[in-house]
C-alpha cells in the first residue's frame, strides 16, 4: 500500500519554480469552471501520518485556489449539538453543494482508526465502519459528487527525524505535542491499521492517493497535479457520469391482492369513542415526552399518504398534546435550489432533532421512492438504489436511540374523490386541491405499486412501517396515536 | 420485509389456466433469444422457508424452459475438493457462461443464514458475510450477468399447515423430516435473520423477490412472469448495461523516481556462489513440501515481469525442486471462448489448487490492470474495480491457508532489448519474440505506470508483492527460491 510512498521523491527548487505557475493558473481555471458550471461539487478528505503535511496542504490548497468557493472544516471533538445526532450527520451537514470544495481534515475514517489503533475496538468493528465509508462514498458518487481523498505518508524514520527537527526550532515547537509522540509510538500499529483501511476503501469512484510527505515540493507538485487533473477529467464529460442500469422489473402482481388492498378499510370509531380516546392519548402522549428519560432519545415521525388522506389532520392531533418548544413540524415539498445541490437525502438529515425533540415530517424522504419514481423524476437506478440509502439512513437514526415511527395514511380511489370534491366547494379548503392531484389521481395503480414496493423494501425489524386505514378520520387519527405512545414508551 | 407475502395471495384455477399457455411460450421465446444471442447469463437462486415451494419452483422452471440450457445446482454438503478451496469456489466453478441460466439451489446465503439462526455466529459475522455477497454479486453485475434472486415465504401458520398436510399423506410423508421440524421451532428466528440479511443484500442490481409460497398456482404465476419480465429487458436493451466512469486520474508522476526506477539493478550473483545457493534453496523447498503439514495448505505462486524478465526460467528452477504431481504451472495467455463467456476471474478461480498442492501462475488475474489497461482492452472503470476485486480474491485465498506469493521480476529497457535480440538469433528461442513483444516495448512508460499502481494498489498486508531485481538472472532465481521457502515456512 505504502511502498511508492517511502521512495524518497523529491523535487528541486528550479523545477518546482518553473513548474508552478502554470499549474496554479490552471487550477484556478479548473475552479472558476467548476464554480461557474455547478455540474458537482468536489468532497476532499485530507488525512494520513502526523507530520506528513495535511495542516500545510489544506492551507496550500486554500492558497493555490480561490478560497471564496472552499469550505474547509477541521472536524475535532463534536460540539453538543452533533453528539446529539448520529455521527454521520456532522459529515452530511458540511456537505457542499454543486461548484463548491469541501475539504475534510478529519474525516469519517478519523474516529475508527483511532479507535482501532488504540485497541478501543477489534478488526471487525474497523471493517464494519470501512464498509459503511464505502457505501457512503458510493451515493455520494452516484449522487455526482467528485471523491478525492488524499493519505500523506511517511516512512517511520521520516516521521520521527520531522518531530525532531520541529521540536529543535523555536518557531515551530509549540506543534509537537506529547500526543504525537504517543502517536508515533504507535507507528507500526498505525501503519498496519492505516493499510488495512485504505486497501478496503479505495473504491474505483473513491480511490485513495497516497502521497508521500517528506518532501514538501514533491508534495505539493503531487497534490495540485491529481487535483488539476480529477477537476479536468470531470468538467470534460459532456454527459454527467453514466449509471448502470437496474433493469428490474418490480414483483409483478399477478392477482388482485396487495398490501393495500388487504386493509379493511370499514374500520371506524363513533364520534363519542372518538373523542374519549382522542383525549386519554393525547394525555399519555403529554406525559410520556415530560418524562425525564425523554431527554435521552429523540422521535422522528414521517407521514406518508395518499392525497387528501388526512395526514394533516392527524399531525394536528398529536402536536396539541406537546409543548410547542419540543417538535417541528416539516413539510416536505419540492426541493429548494440549495437542497437539490445536495444529494438527495441531505435535506433530511439537516432536519435531525436533537435530544428530547420530535421532528414530524409531513412526507418525506420517501419522495423518491413513490413521486419521483412514478413522475420519472429520476432514473430507475436512482429510486432503486434509494431503497437501500435509506435503509441505511434509519438504521443510523435508530442506532443512535432516535424512535423511528413511519405511517402510511391509506383511503379509497372513491374516497379520496369525495374528499377533492368537498374541498374544492369548500372555502378555506380550496387551496388544499390543485391540478397536480388530479394528476396524481390518474396514476392511482402506478402509486399503488410504488407504496407496496416501499412497505415491501424498508419495513423493517428497526423501522417498520404502520399501515393506517384512514377511511375513516377517527379511526385513523387515534391508531397513529396510539402507535406513536407505544413505540415511545417501549423506547423509554 | 415479508408483509406482502402474508397476504394469502390466491389465483383461480380458471384464470391460471388462461395465462399459463401465453407465458410459457414467451418464457421460452426469451430463452431462446438468449441462447443465441449470448450476451449475457443469468443466475438464479431459489431460496426460502421450509415448504415454500423451493423444489418445486426449480423443477417447474426446468419443466417451462428448455432444460438443455439450464444448470441446476443443489448445493448440498460441500465435496471434499470443495471443502479444498475457499468457500466460494464451489460458486465460482457453477458460475454459467454467457447463453445460459444457471439456478441455485442453496446459495453464497445460505451458510450464513444458518450459522446465525444456529446461534454458531454473531450479527457482526452475518453482516461480514451479506457484504461479501454484495460485492460479489456487484462483480457479477458488472460483468454482465443477470442475477435473479427469489425467497419463498410462508407464515409461520402456513408453514405449520404445509408441513402437518405432508406428513399426513402417506405420498409424501418421507419428504418431511426431524430436521424441518426443529426448523419449524426456530421460525421466529430465521423470519428475523432472514429479513436482516434479506434487507442489506436486496440492491439495486440485484433485488431479492419475495413470493408467498402458499398458493402454487400464485407462486408459479409470479416467478413465470418475473423471469419473463426480467429476461424480456435485459434482451431489449440494444447496449449492455452503462457503466459508471470512474474518471479518476492515476497517482501523477511529478519526479522521476518510482516503485521500480528504485530497484539496484545491479544485483548480481557469481556463478560459483548461484550454483551453490540454487541447491540448498531447491533442497530447502524440496524437504518443506515434503513435510507432513504441507498436506494442509496450498500454495499459489504468480509471476508477472517484463517481457523477457526471465519468468520461465525461475519457474523451471522452482519446479525441478518439486514432485511433479504436486505442481501446475498455468500459462496465461489470451481466454478462451469458455473463459471470455464467464466473469474476469473464473478463469483463475478454477485453478486454484487443492491441499498439498501449487499452482504456479506465468501471468496472472493482474493481466487486467497490466495489458488489459493499457491496451485499453476493457474499460477504465472496469480496471479500476479489479483492484478492490483482486483483493477481495486473494483475501479469500489467505484465509483459506493459501500461500500466496507475488512476484514482479524486473529489467531494464536496455536489458530487454538485448535479449529480444539474443532471442531473435537463437534457433529456439526464436519463437518466444514476436511482433507483439516489440508492439508493448513502445508502450515501457505506460506499463510502468500500470505496475507502479498494481503494486500500491494490492500490495497488502497479507498478500504483498516481491519486487525482484532481475537483470541478472542467477541473482532474481535465487532470490524467488528463498521468498518462495521463506513463505512456506512461515505458514508451516
Amino acid at each position: 500500500m505504502f511502498e511508492s510512498a517511502e521512495l524518497g521523491h523529491k523535487i528541486a527548487k528550479k523545477t518546482y519554480e518553473a513548474e508552478l505557475p502554470a499549474l496554479r493558473e490552471a487550477l484556478l481555471d479548473a475552479q472558476y469552471e467548476l464554480v461557474q458550471k455547478r455540474g458537482f461539487q468536489v468532497v476532499m478528505i485530507v488525512s494520513g501520518v502526523n507530520g506528513g503535511g495535511r495542516r500545510e496542504s489544506v492551507r496550500l490548497l486554500n492558497e493555490w485556489l480561490d478560497a471564496r468557493h472552499i469550505d474547509t472544516h477541521g472536524m475535532g471533538e463534536p460540539s453538543d449539538e452533533e453528539r446529539d445526532r448520529p455521527p454521520m450527520w456532522r459529515f452530511w451537514r458540511n456537505l457542499p453543494p454543486k461548484g463548491r470544495i469541501a475539504i475534510f481534515q478529519g474525516s469519517w475514517y478519523s474516529q475508527a482508526l483511532i479507535d482501532r489503533v488504540y485497541r478501543h475496538t477489534k478488526t471487525a468493528d474497523l471493517e464494519e465502519a470501512m464498509e459503511r465509508n464505502i457505501r457512503f462514498e458510493e451515493m455520494l458518487a452516484d449522487e455526482g459528487a467528485l471523491i478525492l481523498k488524499f493519505w500523506f505518508h511517511l516512512s517511520k524514520n521520516n516521521q520521527e527525524k520531522r518531530l525532531r527537527s520541529l521540536e529543535k526550532d523555536p518557531l515551530t515547537r509549540w506543534r509537537v505535542t506529547e500526543r504525537d509522540w504517543q502517536h508515533f509510538k504507535l507507528y507500526d500499529r498505525f501503519y498496519k491499521t492505516a493499510s488495512h483501511a485504505l486497501r478496503m476503501t479505495s473504491t474505483a469512484s473513491a480511490p485513495w492517493y497516497i502521497i508521500e510527505g517528506t518532501d514538501e515540493r514533491y508534495r505539493n507538485l503531487t497534490l495540485g497535479t491529481i487535483v488539476l487533473e480529477a477537476l479536468r477529467k470531470r468538467l470534460e464529460l459532456t454527459a454527467p457520469p453514466a449509471r448502470p442500469l437496474a433493469n428490474m422489473p418490480s414483483l409483478p402482481r399477478v392477482d388482485q391482492q396487495n398490501l393495500l388492498g388487504a386493509l379493511d378499510l370499514t374500520l371506524a370509531l363513533p364520534k363519542k369513542t372518538y373523542e374519549k380516546k382522542l383525549e386519554e392519548y393525547q394525555g399519555r402522549l403529554a406525559l410520556l415526552t415530560r418524562e425525564p428519560a425523554f431527554q435521552n432519545l429523540s422521535v422522528v415521525v414521517v407521514f406518508e399518504g395518499n392525497d387528501a388522506a388526512g395526514k394533516g389532520g392527524a399531525i394536528r392531533r398529536i402536536i396539541s398534546a406537546l409543548d410547542a418548544r419540543m417538535y417541528q413540524i416539516i413539510p416536505t415539498a419540492a426541493p429548494t435550489d440549495e437542497e437539490r445541490a445536495h444529494p438527495y437525502l441531505w435535506r433530511f438529515w439537516r432536519r435531525i432533532p436533537r435530544r428530547g425533540q420530535l421532528a414530524i415530517f409531513d412526507r418525506s424522504w420517501y419522495g423518491r421512492v413513490l413521486v419521483e419514481r412514478v413522475e420519472g423524476y429520476c432514473s430507475e437506478y436512482d429510486w432503486m438504489r434509494a431503497y437501500n440509502e435509506i435503509n441505511d439512513f434509519e438504521t443510523q437514526l435508530v442506532e443512535h436511540r432516535i424512535v423511528l415511527v413511519k405511517f402510511w395514511l391509506s383511503i379509497s380511489k372513491d374516497e379520496q374523490l369525495r374528499r377533492f370534491k368537498a374541498r374544492e366547494q369548500t372555502g378555506f379548503k380550496h387551496y388544499k386541491i390543485t391540478e397536480e392531484d388530479w394528476r396524481n389521481r390518474e396514476k392511482w395503480d402506478l402509486y399503488e405499486q410504488a407504496v407496496c414496493d416501499m412497505v415491501d423494501r424498508t419495513s423493517t425489524e428497526i423501522a417498520p412501517w404502520t399501515l393506517v386505514e384512514a377511511e375513516d378520520k377517527n379511526y385513523a387519527r387515534i391508531k397513529v396515536l396510539r402507535t406513536l405512545c407505544e413505540r415511545i414508551e417501549a423506547a423509554l
